[in-house]
């Protein structure tokens, strides 16, 4: 059950960065819940397609998992450029790093319910970083 | 080593609701990391002793724990008013609640590394939440 549950997870998160949309009902329960919001597969589906017109070059990388089935815990690390708003901070194409805490519970071998919760105050500070550097160092072009 | 782990954890939560400083070390090892910063023991315990100043009413429970020796992942839920600012923003002693999507990596039967992420999108929502509120039915007071 552990070894089936991480085979799945890897497939699922290959799924995801391939925006191989068509098959994500083989991983996400018809019923799903996110972060408490009943989305079902439609919901959830929409929602990932929204992040990748909001971060064109998104992509999941696994740092580490940990399973308890029927529960899975997964460390998250995402390097993108939004293009515009993300969580409500003006990223604008700026280049930054951050990491997902993500729990799932799995029910008939499919994700059924998240709880994630996304490193934002990283982000933050990574904003204020280049914010700064920017001040500090315009380039010619705005010198 | 699964149900060790377990009620070491559960005697760790309580040692931090307990505020028993003087207990850390038998769940904290010495050399402990926290979010990439290497603040060992002593700076572990001050940033909890800095946390219980800036929130009096502070208390740790566990929603659900997962556990795949060395490492333990829990989300954990908090209910509490911070009295000025917590993670940048402006709470001045309003209520919030928020998780805290948490992973250990055990070394030795002590905290070896954590990788913390709070949920503070949902914070800054209740706050904003809680703003509208007040616009709309102002206090007494106020008006």
């Amino acid at each position: 059950m552990t070894s089936n549950l991480a085979t799945l997870y890897s497939d699922y998160i290959a799924c995801l960065n391939a925006q191989d949309w068509e098959n994500l009902g083989h991983f996400v329960h018809l019923d799903v819940v996110h972060n408490a919001r009943r989305l079902g597969l439609h919901g959830y589906r929409s929602m990932l397609e929204a992040n990748y017109r909001d971060i064109p070059d998104l992509r999941f990388e696994i740092e580490f998992v940990l399973i308890e089935p029927p529960k899975l815990a997964a460390r998250l690390a995402f390097n993108c450029t939004p293009t515009g708003e993300f969580l409500g901070l003006a990223v604008n194409g700026a280049r930054i790093s951050f990491a997902e805490n993500v729990f799932y519970a799995f029910e008939d071998g499919r994700i059924r319910e998240v709880w994630s919760v996304i490193d934002k105050d990283a982000i933050e500070a990574q904003l204020q970083f280049q914010a700064a550097l920017k001040t500090a160092h315009p380039t010619p072009g705005n010198s």
